[in-house]
């Protein structure tokens, strides 16, 4: 469905706890959520270990093939936070202390009365010619180098930073979606959704079965950039369900 | 981490509705969760788009990698169900309807008077040489061929899959975990971690900072195969905390 002018991404989820089963991860749905009301194709996640060589086989593999890619985690005080080491060596730059981070960090100490150490200074790392992303919920910020940016892994500062660098990304088309709701199963529309698809090739049909209520029900969701196509194949689409839900004699669900 | 005799597993989620934020995955955790509890462990995940290419490529490069893959996603009756075809397609072999499977699913399509159909057949097309994986739920099931592990999507179904594959699987070394808590931030305890690290680098040491509380929070975790070992390390960094706490002059927080 990629077109040549249309924008892409994907998501790099740093962690140990993530695939220890540990933590729960959150931050795939959010990042899904923000690319598609910008009309940016997330088109691939990986969720990978706190490994250098992981993460830089990722960052490099994926930057090369998306418009953008972002990645959540591994950016705090502790040995194991190594992504800004990481992505320092993708790019093959330098990680200084950087000025305008260092300063971000010690104003919000100051305030707060923290110490300054060594451990916390990690943070003031950035790869060199990278810009800032504004941490507006604990300071230390994460950074965009090149078409990757990097964010932090704990939920609440990970969707503030992903406001913050809203400005700066290009959205693509907006992708609009309708959902027509059946009350059959998927193996009752699937040949005739199938036939749909091939006449509309530019409106995507998913569908997804609801399991575990008192109904089988079964959603199909049209997505398309073309309002007028979507519309159209959706009206095709609602046609097919209610001669389905004729044909086996049951009232239609409510939308 | 991983030792030669470590065993290792790659989970692929296969699925548009993920990618665009209309379905939130639980696969994942649910799949993490599956491969600690079996000492197996989850290297790598992959969120991926039903597009087959991406499938073949995926399989392809994960199985080569590690001991075990296991896919979600994809194999329903509808269009764009096209897990099995790819997986087949990345073994090189034919898809032929399985006879085990179709006596599966009509046994219970007649229980529920459900119409066999095209749609609802695709679900009986099993790569040659798979095995199946039992579908308690809703019949159609899943396969295993070589070390790849074909799951339905809907977290119920799965979940029943992944029960009747466990006794297939060899597990490895049981890694087990110690959490300290910390009422600190992780810029206070950063380094000393960090040189605990390297005096056991068979303890795997993560810190996980808690925010959005009264009070800051970090969460120290200890994980190792070895359990005298970890509880030495353990020892090790509770005494750091309290060293911490002390000099802080705060209580130290409920275990």
């Amino acid at each position: 469905m990629s077109s040549p002018d249309s924008v892409t991404a994907a998501l790099i989820v740093i962690g140990d706890e993530i695939l220890s089963g540990r933590t729960k991860d959150v931050n795939i749905g959010a990042v899904a959520d923000f690319c598609t009301d910008l009309g940016i194709d997330l088109k691939e996640v990986r969720v990978i270990s706190d490994e250098t060589d992981e993460i830089v086989d990722a960052v490099n593999a994926l930057r090369a093939r998306y418009t953008y890619v972002f990645t959540t985690g591994g950016i705090g005080p502790t040995h194991d936070d190594i992504t800004a080491d990481a992505v320092a060596k993708a790019f093959g730059v330098a990680l200084p202390i950087n000025a305008q981070a260092r300063a971000m960090l010690e104003s919000r100490w100051k305030e707060t009365g923290t110490e300054v150490n060594e451990a916390r200074l990690r943070m003031a790392r950035i790869p060199e010619g990278a810009d800032l992303i504004v941490n507006s919920v604990s300071a230390a910020p994460g950074f965009r180098i090149g078409n990757v940016h990097v964010m932090a892994g704990v939920p609440i500062i990970m969707r503030a930073m992903l406001e913050a660098l809203t400005p700066t990304l290009k959205g693509g088309k907006k992708v609009m979606s309708v959902t027509v709701k059946a009350a059959v199963g998927e193996g009752t529309v699937g040949g005739p959704l199938g036939e749909l698809q091939l006449q509309y090739p530019d409106v995507k049909m998913g569908s997804y079965p609801q399991m575990g209520k008192d109904r089988v029900m079964t959603e199909l969701v049209l997505r398309s950039s073309d309002a007028a196509r979507l519309e159209e194949a959706a009206g095709k689409v609602r046609d097919m369900v209610a001669a389905a839900h004729a044909k086996a004699g049951i009232a239609p669900p409510e939308e």
